[in-house]
């Protein structure tokens, strides 16, 4: 078998993670700030790092809560929001760990739409005059996880509206913000409506995912009692990664990182759509405005888990569109474009082309 | 108010702490594996260091899985095997936080009295043999959380022997065994019995809290549907920090820190039981083998309480025994000799004496 190309996860290659500068933030933290990088800290995270999120978000350290990684922080913040039976709005296609966790507590998952402005907020009201009341909605605004679209500002502001109208919590999910390479970047509903939104991220698609470190900003009383859920489960977080990540955002590393993580992501979501629409013309996408993501719309009737085993015997790594939503999306797959080089991006997709005209052409609707 | 003593919280003062071995370690271990120090890697942890762990207790690999901080093991461990309504026995005291978790949890906490050779096995066979059918015993075999006291070998042999008649787990938190500075060393039940013992340890006494890096040992299959659970919480623990305490374990620095920290908690014990027999004749406790706590129990009809608050109006804290219970102790309380320098000690005795006196002799039962 030829050497693997994996398109499956979402994670940045080697060659764009700073090492170098989590190495000398290291030794930067340790020499500052021994004290309280070897220490317990408390559950609110390494104190430096949260007033610094404070800062880049505008708003008081009270409102931060960091975490091991941002799935900590999303099972946190269910804990305290969703209960057994509690509906729940997702995207439809939407990350498929969420999707398992929601399930995992029994939550009562509705997925909406998503459409490449963003989920259908119109079918969202819909939904809502129905009867549904939902405790929150998860929306991944940027660069969505599978899908790479946006929510546009209108749908943003549309939502907002429809949370307030019904009471339920923006739950933004939002670690992708930092990596647009196209287009305009849009205000966070955070900012725009900090009333009825909480907000996540991460520094695993900007620094690197082994510093597994995320965050959630929210209403001060939640996030006090989500401070006192953490505590009973891991005293703390931890605080020699979260020192690290402390140095190396306050020194200009961050910076630096991200324009090279986002010009290489650029450089390789243009290497994917250019590969597709020379090798794979059937393929529909949306060129995404930024992030990790690619979603591949075959034509319907195709069978991607024939095409999945095909294309793993050449060597060549995706997941399959059914993973992301409860049922359907079987002619769909996500592409990761991160952790692949534009060269293997072009064999990758050319191999994927192949393992497509093996599995035959599919019946057109 | 004179400098804060804190006799309060079991972490290793600033001074016994390896920073430049630390340091050292993180550029070695970026050094030398950046690939998986920066990457997700896996719920089971780093897996060089899941190596180390396996082969420190003769084990295989997949009986291990590490973990941010053994309080994440431990919820792990009782998601895994504690329901609402379970039955559960821990020592009377044990540590508060397991405590509060499991109480938390509605699990039927059923408090077993520690002695000074560890948990009353006789008692806890009465307890059995009054029909009670606990999932697990959670016990703190060596220099235990609050006490200070060390399970003997005699009692290990009788807790397996019950645990093997009445079908439950041994949960042997363990995080003080090679903080022994006198008296001999003893199996832990993980090696004289692994059928029935579910094994948890950390780094944060040895190296130091911050790293919040812990790990469980089990039955392979135990241990991989707690991976499980962990992929769906966090995805993978912090590489960085496992990474960096893998380097630590590796290059040696692992002994000499336990060298070191195990000769200031020796000293710092000694000055302690000094200090306590000159100033506060009335303390009657054991003095410890190792670890971190000393236990001491005042006059029945001490007003604990009072105390604490005249404790502190000098700049003194501790743990009052009522804590570490759930009724009574209440003329007890736990010293944390491991944050305080023999200096320190003698002082904050002194001034703690003070506030006995001053709260007034108690009744004598």
């Amino acid at each position: 078998m030829p050497d693997t190309i994996s398109f499956a996860r979402g994670a940045p290659s080697l060659d764009i993670v700073d090492v170098e500068g989590l190495k000398a933030s290291a030794i930067e933290a340790f020499d500052a700030d021994a004290a309280r990088m070897t220490a317990y800290g408390t559950s609110v995270g390494y104190v430096p790092l949260r007033e610094w999120i404070a800062e880049h978000h505008g708003v008081a350290p009270e409102q931060v809560l960091v975490t091991n990684g941002s799935m900590q922080a999303d099972a946190f913040l269910f804990d305290s929001l969703v209960h057994a039976g509690d509906t729940v709005i997702t995207e439809r296609p939407t990350y498929d760990r969420t999707l398992l966790v929601l399930r995992g507590r029994d939550a009562d998952v509705r997925m909406v739409e998503l459409e490449p402005d963003g989920i259908d907020v119109a079918a969202l009201e819909r939904v809502l005059a129905a009867g549904a009341r939902p405790k929150l909605a998860h929306i991944i605004p940027n660069f969505q996880n599978p899908a790479g679209y946006t929510l546009s500002l209108a749908k943003r502001e549309a939502l907002i509206e429809l949370a307030r109208a019904y009471g339920f919590v923006i739950f933004e999910d939002d670690p992708y913000v930092t990596l647009r390479f196209s287009g305009q970047a849009l205000p966070t509903m955070l900012s725009m409506a900090p009333d009825v939104t909480v907000y996540a991220s991460s520094f695993s698609k900007t620094v690197c995912p082994g510093v597994r470190t995320g965050y959630l900003v929210g209403p001060a009383e939640l996030i006090a009692k989500i401070a006192r859920l953490a505590t009973s489960t891991y005293v703390s977080p931890n605080m020699v990664a979260e020192g690290i990540v402390n140095r190396f955002c306050r020194s200009g590393r961050l910076e630096a990182s991200i324009a090279k993580i986002r010009d290489a992501l650029r450089e390789r979501s243009q290497a994917l759509c250019a590969a597709l629409a020379e090798h794979l013309p059937d393929a529909r996408f949306v060129a995404p405005e930024g992030g990790y993501f690619l979603w591949v719309d075959l034509p319907q009737g195709t069978d991607v888990n024939a095409l999945f085993d095909a294309a793993a015997a050449r060597g060549v790594q995706f997941v399959k569109g059914s993973d992301f939503v409860l049922e359907g999306s079987e002619s769909s797959l996500r592409l990761a474009y991160s952790g692949v080089t534009p060269a293997q991006i072009e064999e990758g997709v050319r191999r994927l082309a192949e393992a497509y005209a093996e599995i035959g052409a599919a019946t057109p609707a």
